[in-house]
């Protein structure tokens, strides 16, 4: 009895451990259980992280007056309080807009770790993509002097802008979008997954293993790879070949390629695709066996992809609702046009 | 010196002590310190608050797939990260509808101190309010069944309304709302005006004294009164009278009385009256006064006033963001027309 014990636990950690090698070869990494290794993966050596910065940066992520109408902010299509997401196929704006290219809004939780932002990557990181939204037509509407006119209206923005980046900070619309940009490079959420890759046999079930097993043999990780399992731009062009193509005029980027989206949090961040056309996560990883892979995903194995993507779920930070510095006569006026 | 000292200290206190009696007097009552006094008064005897209906509560309000478009939640209109409102003169809904009758979104901070909801008083308390926004057409557009159907798709919202009611609870559109209102009497702001009322002398500037004894001489707590500083229909029947009458159809209750809109937060929560088409504070005292009060409040009166009502900006609760249950392929699909 003690004997067999003894193999079965050999078995179960070598079998961990295997599967570990075979997740790092195919070059899927875990979120750091590290704090300091965390914060080196995800701070901006030119802008770094501090407790100031990323206060400011909450609240105005948290800020409808931001844009044009004053009643859409960046936590109205990217909701932390759902999947970082806003749970339609194409996001909606200004003036009841849906995005021309019928989009869908990716998740900001672990963005981070995207090589590039946005579904043709034309992004290089959050502080960048952060200026894309609040001036678009069809998103936030702003334009830069509206954003400064807001947050320069108040004393308390401005005294938090001084204690985030000294007496003499210039607050620029760049400054804001930067702020906002490192906020969200706080925002993410460590996984059962994550655990188990780190050292935690058996954070993950039986099944979920054997999921992650199948994920790595069918090739899924080839593209949702690395920290994010996802996030890069070397996905295979799908231009024809995917069966809603016809939905929306995006054709990726100069290459015609596609984001790899994260799959961190994917059993949160329905519906699928960057055209938001699959509501149902075992149709999409079936989809992606035929356009991506050109195979074809067996029911089992659907299931066990399924499985293990639930794993992916992870640990949300717990944030307070920001409080907002309160408007002033120098307040630009909401514009609804 | 020690004399003088003494005296000085009698008179104020004389004074504060003369100035809380001529506020009792006026009807106003502070928010009570005591948390058992502060829960009776808060508290709906026939659903009483508990922490689990709390948290639930706290969930729905921020879920925006009660809406149809699963994108407008309580908290866009009533937006507790500003003064629990919006910000806009009038609020813009489904499809961006704007209130047809051009109706200011009243705060939700302090509404449990209402004696009815909306500006005609026609919902006795915030459960039944709740029930008017989530299906209006230009608000959150939704359907009960919708709401029931988004709310019993997801198993974690179900154990939620059990823990919170009971393993029998029948999850009906009216218990959504009952729970939401629920949430809401909890967002009381108790502010420096209510440490003074409640015996700290020196919780109000002698400015704020003055300007609260301006208030109370003008007869500006004859409505304006109570725990709420409004909240009643004992307005003067204003129509006709109002310089911006013409804007929105709205005319007030069957005697053509608009509710006393509570003073608390109001540096907050501009722009102000019924159909928001005032900016400023120092617009609004004195318009009140010419329509309410048949007096011209003066320059010095008006100042003195606005530098009260900065006393009202209370402490509002800290929330932590909820985390909402993730959609299933039960859960309904948002639907943008």
């Amino acid at each position: 009895m003690k004997i067999l014990l003894s193999i079965t636990l050999a078995t179960s950690l070598l079998t961990a451990s295997s599967l570990r090698e075979d997740a790092k070869n195919a070059g899927l990494s875990p979120i750091p259980a590290s704090q300091t290794a965390l914060l080196k993966l995800i701070d901006n050596p030119k802008n770094p992280l501090t407790k100031e910065k990323i206060a400011l940066g909450k609240k105005l992520y948290f800020d409808p007056r931001l844009s044009k109408s004053e009643l859409i902010s960046c936590n109205t299509c990217h909701n932390l309080s759902e999947g970082g997401d806003d749970g339609l196929e194409a996001s909606i704006g200004h003036k009841w807009t849906q995005n021309p290219h019928h989009l869908n809004a990716p998740t900001v939780y672990n963005a981070v770790f995207n090589d590039s932002q946005f579904w043709d990557g034309r992004a290089k990181d959050l502080e960048k993509q952060a200026q894309g939204p609040i001036q678009a037509h069809p998103e936030m509407a702003a334009t830069k002097t509206h954003v400064v006119n807001v947050v320069t209206s108040m004393p308390a923005y401005v005294n938090s802008f001084q204690k985030a980046y000294g007496k003499d900070v210039k607050i620029s619309f760049e400054k804001v979008t930067d702020t906002i940009g490192l906020f969200e490079r706080t925002l993410v959420t460590p996984a059962p997954y994550d655990d188990f890759l780190n050292g935690q046999d058996n954070a993950l079930s039986q099944a979920q293993k054997k999921g992650l097993k199948t994920f790595i043999t069918l090739g899924c990780a080839s593209c949702h790879t690395g920290v994010g399992l996802g996030g890069s731009m070397n996905a295979i062009n799908i231009t024809g070949t995917y069966k809603y193509m016809n939905v929306g005029d995006f054709k990726g980027d100069k290459n015609g390629l596609v984001k790899v989206p994260t799959l961190r949090n994917i059993a949160q961040t329905a519906p699928y695709f960057h055209n938001g056309k699959i509501w149902n996560l075992k149709t999409a990883i079936q989809e992606m066996g035929r356009i991506q892979l050109g195979v074809k995903i067996n029911e089992e194995q659907t299931k066990s992809i399924e499985t293990f993507l639930h794993a992916l779920t992870g640990r949300k930070p717990l944030l307070n609702l920001p409080l907002l510095p309160e408007s002033t006569q120098k307040t630009p006026k909401p514009e609804l046009n």
